[in-house]
């Protein structure tokens, strides 16, 4: 039987993807530091062996055969995810797949070192062959797919996102912000002038921290008996769904910003630790995609954690284990800080969104052609000041050389940040419709229908179907900017 | 060519090797508890991987090509080490290694039942049919490497060891600690008389342990750079060459068992982190064998850690970390302290020999079928109160079924402690032969020498000889009783 192979199958490369995964943990957290040659050269014969299994030309043929058996309709959606993947991951040639791994190994490798000088020049060349690699990458998944060249590159992260879905809710919101934020950025001051911002600053053992962000934790559902809270440069949610690793860092004298950066991995934690079990190694078992995952994180992150009705909650914690007695009208005002700024990752969540926008335009102007890295830094700085009134000209490291994206050849990848912000907020204006006493429940730190909710409607739903339809499903309709506006509305607004 | 291949083919071994290493110390150190079963499907399905790739037919043909090739030494060496690993590995028929799995799985499973409550009887069954698949098995490896039974059971652990070469040792060794243990028992005695014991015990907090710890390792070599130290339930020395993690636990009443623990497994650590670099993906590259390996443990344990002129150089390090005031009179009669006991792991450097060569003379008798199952408890039992002068007869849970190994199917492992042990006392005498000041260094915490011998001795030769081979080219002579025998005498005798 030809399921039994691929099944079996689905066996060996998530054995291979665990280890991987627990090998990366590892690396971030435990590993020595002169053992790092070796563990990349362990991971990059893992990875090999993951390559070649998932590529196996016997692979078409099982997936023939068992389309043609009995099977329930969990198997044929199985199945249908075995051979989405196989077509994703044969699409390339070898030759080409080797060739774009040394090309973005360079390039990102060369970043690194042009990027903390903002020495552009240097970097231009190395950016220049990434984006004719891309080019002819996009071409070839477009032609094997039969999708738009971006659309191509998306359907990797997440499948089924499609330019001509986003892109108009991507204008509407853009409008939106681009007259919101000034406005926003008035109201801030005029409440900071009547009630001038406390500092939070103080002197907040590591100890301390790590006990309140395990209390928060599984206050928001996390399941300690499957995973744990350490300790990395980068915060990260990695590890498996039975063992989910999360990491913060830590400064001891602010709290905020590792308390928060727990609540968002805890997200992504939530929905790996609550995919189906019995499927967890079949493609379809598996969380579905980049956006659907950041709308997970985000939801505990923005939804909940910077919800007024959670600080209700915290704050007797915070206190209990701080040591420090804030109002909430204290905390609020921190905890809802916006900011202009050249930085993506520094950004805030009304201003995130125009830096992915930004970045969602210009690489489809790269990819298509109608935009040359060379004039890049001049895109670049004309969009920074229309959307954020800020220039980047002379900045090229806080400009087109801040991320890693690029340089490491990701491209199609950046909407999901802002797809995941949009969804979180259409999820949560659905289960509010549901259940109007979420606010009140959040304040009575009783996550249990909310997560109920979300558990039955994306996290056991993994990749039983499309991206759009997981969410078209969840909140009975497609992606809509009106919830993410009414939110920001709400929360910043008047 | 194909010694690339081999070549190839090892680096590939080695990475699935790393990861099971690195899984195995995450699964001790890191996994949420929830995390074991998932992560014991992933471990067999690497396992899995690794045993396939190394039984590969193909090798076969690969390893005769080589042969004929125009080789180095050191290469020719890889290839003879890639044919003996090939065989033992494949001189079993694959139902009958799935059948041994099996078996050993389910004995041991109910090994762990049985023991706390000393059920003989419940357990008996299990061991019988691990004592008749292991005399099968012995067969068949006897026949394809033209070895006796247990011979080539002990090739496994130790490439060269043989009976013939063992038991005239053992039996010299027994001889003596028989008449030598009730006299040092004695001698104990009437110096506890004199001076009567000094109770180290204390309040110890872990940090503290560990930062004298870390001391110490560095002292005796270890390079925090490839390695690193954290807590477990039982303490090992795991990881890769590069990034050896050690373990130990702490209890916060006693520091004496932790540091000692560490010491050991610093042993275990100092020869992983110094084998060759250049062939860390061969065989020949790795380190030999079970008894050379306890050699290095037992070297730092007891050649060093517990040598008078090592506690000369600790003790300051001790009082600035513990803030204890010891003497070295207070202690060393805890360093040497001596005992009789039932259990082999609680044992001292005294009697522990007794309790292996009580092992090592049953396990060739239950193989040869001497001696059966149902007899164990008073064959036992007779040799416990010839050898240590105790009785089991009546407590089979700290007589036969005190260990896992039988349980789990591994004999031919145990006589690998005492000759350990033997083999760390026999590289001592070499070493102060050569150089008569190590004592001297010890005292002054100068470790140079000693280990510059070890390492061109013991830890650059790898595997590039048979066990027998490595110590006799690093010590000039066969295995000889006399050096334990001599190490004895002088530290527990007048
Ligand atoms: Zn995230
Ligand atoms: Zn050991």
């Amino acid at each position: 039987m030809s399921f039994a192979k691929l099944d079996a199958h689905g066996h060996s490369l998530s054995a291979l993807e665990h280890a991987l995964s627990i090998l990366g943990v590892d690396e971030a957290t435990a590993m020595a530091s002169g053992g790092g040659e070796q563990r990349a050269e362990t991971m990059a014969s893992l990875s090999g062996m993951l390559h070649r299994q998932a590529t196996d030309s016997k692979l078409a043929q099982w997936i023939a055969d068992a389309k043609a058996e009995d099977l329930t309709t969990e198997q044929n959606i199985a199945v249908a995810e075995f051979e989405r993947n196989y077509i994703n991951m044969t699409c390339l040639p070898a030759d080409f797949v080797e060739r774009k791994m040394r090309t973005s190994m360079r390039s990102e490798q060369l970043w690194r070192t042009a990027r903390p000088n903002g020495d552009w020049e240097a970097f231009r060349p190395a950016l220049e062959g990434v984006v004719e690699m891309v080019r002819e990458e996009a071409a070839m998944r477009a032609e094997v797919l039969g999708l738009a060249p971006y659309d191509a590159l998306m359907e990797q992260f997440d499948p089924g996102n499609r330019t001509s879905d986003i892109t108009p809710v991507f204008a509407a919101l853009k409008a939106f912000l681009v007259d919101f934020l000034p406005k926003a950025l008035a109201l801030q001051q005029e409440r900071h002038a009547k009630r001038p911002l406390k500092a939070l600053s103080g002197e907040y053992p590591v100890e301390r921290q790590k006990a309140l962000g395990l209390e928060m934790m599984q206050a928001v559902g996390f399941d300690m008996n499957h995973g744990s809270l350490s300790v990395s440069d980068h915060p990260f949610c990695g590890g498996v769904p039975t063992d989910v690793r999360l990491t913060t860092r830590y400064r001891t004298d602010e709290f905020l910003p590792a308390l928060m950066g727990i609540l968002h991995e805890t997200g992504h934690g939530l929905y790996e630790q609550n995919l189906p079990k019995a499927w967890a190694h079949w493609p379809s078992g598996k969380a579905r995609g980049m956006s659907l995952h950041e709308s997970q994180s985000l939801f505990v992150e923005k939804q909940i954690g910077r919800n007024p009705a959670f600080w209700q909650f915290a704050l007797p914690h915070l206190a209990r284990h701080l040591g420090e007695d804030w109002s909430i009208e204290d905390l609020l005002p921190h905890v809802h800080l916006i900011k202009r700024g050249k930085i993506r990752v520094d950004a805030d969540e009304v201003t995130y969104p125009l830096h992915v926008i930004l970045r969602y335009e210009l690489e489809q102007a790269l990819l298509s052609g109608e935009l040359e890295v060379r004039d890049l830094p001049e895109a670049w700085d004309t969009k920074m000041r229309d959307y954020l009134g800020i220039s980047t000209i002379d900045d090229p490291k806080n400009g087109p050389m801040q991320d890693v994206h690029w340089p490491s050849g990701a491209f199609g990848y950046f909407p999901s940040y802002t797809l995941g912000a949009m969804m979180a907020a259409q999820q949560w204006a659905a289960i509010v419709a549901d259940h109007p006493g979420a606010n009140a429940d959040i304040a009575a730190g009783d996550l249990g229908a909310l997560n109920t909710w979300r558990r039955e409607r994306i996290w056991h739903r993994a990749s039983m179907g499309s991206t759009p339809e997981i969410l078209r499903e969840a909140t009975g309709e497609s992606l809509n900017p009106a919830h993410f506006i009414a939110h920001l509305e709400a929360r910043y607004g008047v």
